[in-house]
């Protein structure tokens, strides 16, 4: 803390990313109170203040260095990420012991319910097998039933998994979900622990994943999970690539065991033009931009923040978004 | 009428459709109620039997040959076809002087909803754009807001146009209308006649059309009306193909001034493999499929006949869903 009790906030912005994306002074000044004791000072990460580092209080940031942290943020109490997903930063271990590392997640709600409301509708509509006439020119009118009685099965029940229970709900589909913990929620019909997700493949039409990627969710969907599901149905990714397995998926594409699949996260971002998924039969690919809005998405990050240095000013250190370090989200 | 005043039914099939078309003496029984006094042959329009034809008094079927029933069906009271559109028989001269056309209009609208809820986010979230880059192996994250406030116009207000309309209001969007009488409609907030749609497309940022095709629509949207549109508007044609000018249209996607399309009908179908709409920039293409599901459909057009059966057995010639000789829809 500087001189004065206030509080010294280090934002980094990564250089050459969508202006959506930049965390500017202009949108700091608009969330945060006049009154609050916090300095905030603005930095690229092509070009880290080293010593500004080491004297910050808070980090403000997202695909940062976690190295750089551990080596040179020592004071730190607060490590902001402006994105949902912090897999990209585990193990935890480069976070000081005293630091508390918090994320964005519920910023994404409204996105994410239109996104799961058309790929839902994508799916049910075998609007994949569309795309893939389309580009061989063939004209093959088969016809789909309406959304409402499809099976959709959630897995993980945060706040993007109840954006596409939501959205499942607006189409009368009926809505499972596997989660960690299993404990009954309103949002959706049945509801289960994860390590019982075969028993809920084998009764889904539409499979959701929105859970966050840690050590347990790693290529969760894999060969097994895939034959258990029943022939034709659909798979939506929106939460991270290596949840699902992408030889099984193609395989299982190719054999036509999947009637499609919509995909906005993958393995490697960007995909690679050889990726073997851009000419897969049936498959829908959105680059990683399902859950993301071109404006006021930083704001709303920064809402988050601006609550959390409310509470650290008045030395209460029980955050909003923290990060469990067992769990890893 | 056939002795005993039984009204004669000539149903007909034609070969090769998908099964969902097919009107069976099965659906047929599910429907019309045993004391109604009707006696339905069900031929194939590939082996006409013309005796039959020349002592009906009821013809019912679709994609059917009208200088036929011009020539061997004069005994005609009612033609009922099981599409809503009724443009390839136009102009109606070849129906007796004495029958009344009726079509199948209304049977589509839940369908139709949710292909519109689809077709708008697919705009909304530019996945035509995303569509184009996937086809070139090309990772191209740009974001999208949501779809609430974008202002949808939609041409023809029947009941396609009604469940479009019901599609928009679900996500928020400013919806108006441009119709033949521009009478107000509770389902927009704002209506004109169609003589007035340059007014509106102006203000436009995504064009739905869904109006018959008669000869004051055919052309409709040209040249000129497209450059009405705001830079990067979007079109959704789900009515039918001779409305949207192909040329224009293919000139303004490969432009940019149009952002996207998505196409379910087409100047000729099935569409050519050599159009040039199946690989034109941002397009997205279905095989009209838009309105139709593969279970149910008959029942549903055979249920308005069913009424109109039951007025015609009690001499009461003022039909349901009867297509207007003067307006052609």
């Amino acid at each position: 803390m500087s001189t004065g009790g206030e509080l010294l906030v280090y934002v980094e912005n990564k250089a050459g990313r969508d202006p959506a994306y930049a965390i500017t002074q202009d949108a700091w000044d608009s969330v945060m109170p006049a009154d609050l004791p916090v300095k905030a000072v603005f930095h690229l990460d092509s070009r880290p203040n080293l010593p500004a580092l080491e004297q910050a209080d808070v980090f403000v940031g997202s695909g940062f260095d976690t190295e750089r942290l551990r080596l040179h943020a020592s004071r730190l109490k607060v490590v902001h990420c402006t994105s949902a997903g912090i897999d990209k930063y585990l193990p935890l271990d480069w976070l000081p012991a005293a630091a508390c590392l918090t994320n964005s997640s519920g910023i994404h709600s409204d996105k994410a319910r239109e996104y799961a409301l058309m790929a839902l509708l994508m799916l049910a509509t075998r609007l994949p097998k569309h795309f893939s006439d389309q580009r061989h020119h063939r004209w093959n009118p088969f016809l789909s039933g309406v959304a409402a009685g499809h099976r959709v099965l959630i897995v993980g029940l945060g706040h993007i998994g109840c954006a596409v229970a939501a959205a499942a709900r607006i189409l009368q589909m009926h809505v499972s979900a596997v989660t960690r913990h299993g404990r009954a929620n309103p949002e959706v019909d049945r509801i289960g622990t994860i390590d019982r997700i075969h028993d809920f493949l084998v009764d889904t039409d539409i499979l959701v994943l929105c859970c966050p990627l840690t050590e347990e969710t790693r290529g969760l969907i894999g060969e097994k999970e895939l034959a258990c599901l029943p022939a034709g149905a659909g798979i939506i990714n929106m939460a991270r690539g290596p949840i699902l397995r992408t030889q099984p998926l193609l395989e299982a594409l190719s054999g036509g065991q999947l009637a499609g699949a919509v995909l906005d996260v993958f393995d490697a971002e960007p995909l690679p033009a050889e990726s073997g998924l851009w000419d897969a039969p049936n498959v829908i690919i959105t680059p990683h931009v399902s859950c993301d809005i071109p404006s006021g998405y930083t704001k709303r990050s920064l809402q988050i923040l601006k609550r959390n240095l409310i509470r650290l000013a008045k030395g209460d250190t029980n955050l909003e978004n923290a990060v469990s370090r067992s769990r890893g989200y």
